[in-house]
């Protein structure tokens, strides 16, 4: 029986045609930096890939600044901001539900003298604005807020956050790695100064993200050098991953805009995943597995996102126990599974460590069918009674 | 006519085995952080990659980091290694020739506090034990020094500067990038306590890099995040570029030590790269081309490397005239072509902005063949004459 893939969130596959594009790069190389001919067409290819972003975001290409993932773009944004504009202050706010490459860096930065306020979230995980304007001040340099939770899904109410921030003199960087390339993204509309994103959450290769920087933006440089990207980013790039990145980010656009903006696609081998196969799987787990918790937003969710928390079983235990029946299936933050402890985001939506236990994060995608549900919505409830009676037998013994 | 390239210093073709490696890699996805079966082969995929990069330097899996790119190391060997260790004092000691990923990034470490000491070298670029003894002082906390120069091709004498290093208590960061994989490298014997290398430099991709930082050593990370590479790099990796880097790194050592240590190598695709066709076309060159000098040392050097200047001829013109004639070939550190100002390595060695002007880099690599010197041979005067002549009329009129 073919195995079921139920963590778009953390890894999602390449498409046909990003692979396609990337083979073909794989028989060519060139240093985009070189004046020959190969390296002219290192170069072309690059900003073939940078124009692709762009459209994606609304963006203009010398807007698009390519790194090598999004926790790059992450860390790059608060300390390059903060650095080129710290004439204004020393204040960084965050949400406390951040990604670790936003939370962490900013407790680094915190080491570092900076002062950093962490933003509280309502129960669905939701930056309430009367917060922010609650925590701006005179001094405060950069307000970096993620655009959607990759893990409880929640999006946030960044135009109005921005807004916010843009009045009281601050920049605003958000963090869109979970939510771009699978929902519209206008930077013109958000007026958002700086954005995050990466190519391996829609469908393109890990190993290529980008930062978008507005124009006008002062940003000082993470990694120094021969002076790549304007003399913003150095660094030898690989284009292989950025060509990638950029047809992946051309299909991402026909997918997200189908039917709306952009008239209609010749691209047909691949769905808009979401919403009616997540809320299948949605419904038909309520509806099967007692003591299951919803967690995020309800009203402003990413599309292919569904986390759950099942009493008596353990995140670990379950996704184990679902691997060995064919699903693969995430925690939460990817970037968290290994440390085995209650998320800082469901702490901060209010969860005891009991209630967080059984954290489950079922992703959907492109290539997830009807039926690949239906099996689910048998497996999942089986694997969670098996684990619930060993749980009982154990804390009888 | 096929052309001929000759600038294997900025990039290199990818091996076959290489390439065959990474197109079996793009079939799959997967986040190695995850704990499903699909995140298990991925982590498998990325430990077998640094034990073979590990191999290549004699080193332990656990300590080799991968990032990026090479810049990246660079920039995070020197801020991560002297922001662990700043306790000791406020010291940094480089080479006045290192790659603008050490240089300016030293650079804006002075401009944050940091003393920095650029140290002078000999005519053939080579920094001698004597200046580094000289430079040291109790509150050196790091000396950072090239294993080779990428540009003029010469050789450190690694493990006697980094002893003066280690008698002064100071930690020894050298980046090997021009030379990992093309030369043997045993930080056993050198006893660096960090080293970046760079697999775009030895026939693997670009975007696929490390540092080496020796056990027992503190280092802070410059990406926080979900705490991949034992939380000392984040960020989701592009396991297809590194995969390839370890097979490249599999094949640099059979290609290093094949006939020595290692015993019969089954691998015979490529042959040694280096001296015999280096200094053939070096030899050709100086017996056809006069007012032609030589750069870098001839007693400590980098096999595939042959760095002139060539008088009465611009580096970008040279450069261009060549690739309509069919040959690729670089100007220095391929990443400062753009700037078109004579390098800081060729002033560090005491030429003048005239002597420096007519740079002009010549690599060979594993695909260069006798039949492609001999046909460069017969190039090379031939637009030299042209630019010489072209250059004798514009400054007649």
């Amino acid at each position: 029986m073919a195995r079921i893939y139920l963590d778009y969130a953390s890894a999602t596959p390449v498409l046909p045609e990003v692979r396609q594009a990337m083979a073909a790069w794989l028989e060519k190389f060139g240093n985009s930096s070189s004046l020959h001919a190969e390296g002219r067409e290192a170069k072309r290819s690059l900003e073939q890939a940078r124009k692709q972003v762009a459209l994606l975001l609304n963006a203009k290409p010398e807007e698009i600044y390519f790194t090598s993932c999004g926790s790059e773009s992450n860390n790059w944004a608060l300390r390059g901001l903060l650095a080129a504009n710290k004439r204004k202050g020393n204040h960084l706010i965050i949400s406390s539900i951040e990604h670790p490459s936003v939370l962490l860096a900013a407790k680094r930065l915190e080491r570092e003298d900076w002062d950093v306020t962490y933003l509280p979230v309502t129960g669905e995980g939701v930056v309430e604005p009367k917060t922010l304007t609650a925590a701006l001040t005179s001094t405060t340099v950069l307000v970096s807020i993620m655009h959607a939770n990759g893990e409880i899904g929640t999006m946030e109410p960044i135009a109005e956050l921005a807004a916010l921030a843009r009045e009281a003199g601050a920049l605003f960087h958000t963090d869109a790695i979970a939510s771009a390339g699978q929902v519209a993204i206008n930077v013109r509309e958000l007026k958002v100064d700086a954005l995050s994103l990466a190519a391996n959450q829609f469908y393109g290769p890990a190993g290529a993200a980008a930062l978008f920087v507005r124009e006008g933006v002062r940003i000082l440089p993470l990694i120094d050098g021969g002076g790549q990207e304007v003399g913003a980013r150095s660094g030898t790039e690989s284009v292989l991953n950025l060509v990638g990145m950029g047809v992946a980010a051309e299909s991402a656009q026909h997918r997200i805009f189908r039917g709306h903006d952009m008239g209609n696609s010749h691209r047909t081998q691949y769905r808009v995943p979401g919403n009616s196969l997540r809320d299948r799987l949605k419904d038909g787990l309520l509806e099967r597995v007692e003591h299951i918790r919803l967690n995020g937003s309800w009203t402003s969710r990413l599309p292919h996102n569904l986390h759950v928390c099942i009493e008596g079983a353990s995140s670990e235990s379950l996704v184990l126990g679902l691997d060995q029946e064919g699903i693969a299936a995430g925690i939460g933050s990817a970037c968290n599974s290994k440390a085995m402890r209650p998320s800082h985001v469901l702490k901060a939506i209010g969860l005891s460590d009991e209630e967080a236990q059984g954290a489950l994060l079922l992703s959907v995608g492109a290539q997830t069918t009807e039926d690949e549900m239906d099996r689910a919505l048998e497996i999942i409830p089986r694997v969670v009674n098996q684990l619930r009676h060993v749980t009982a037998l154990t804390s009888r013994a």
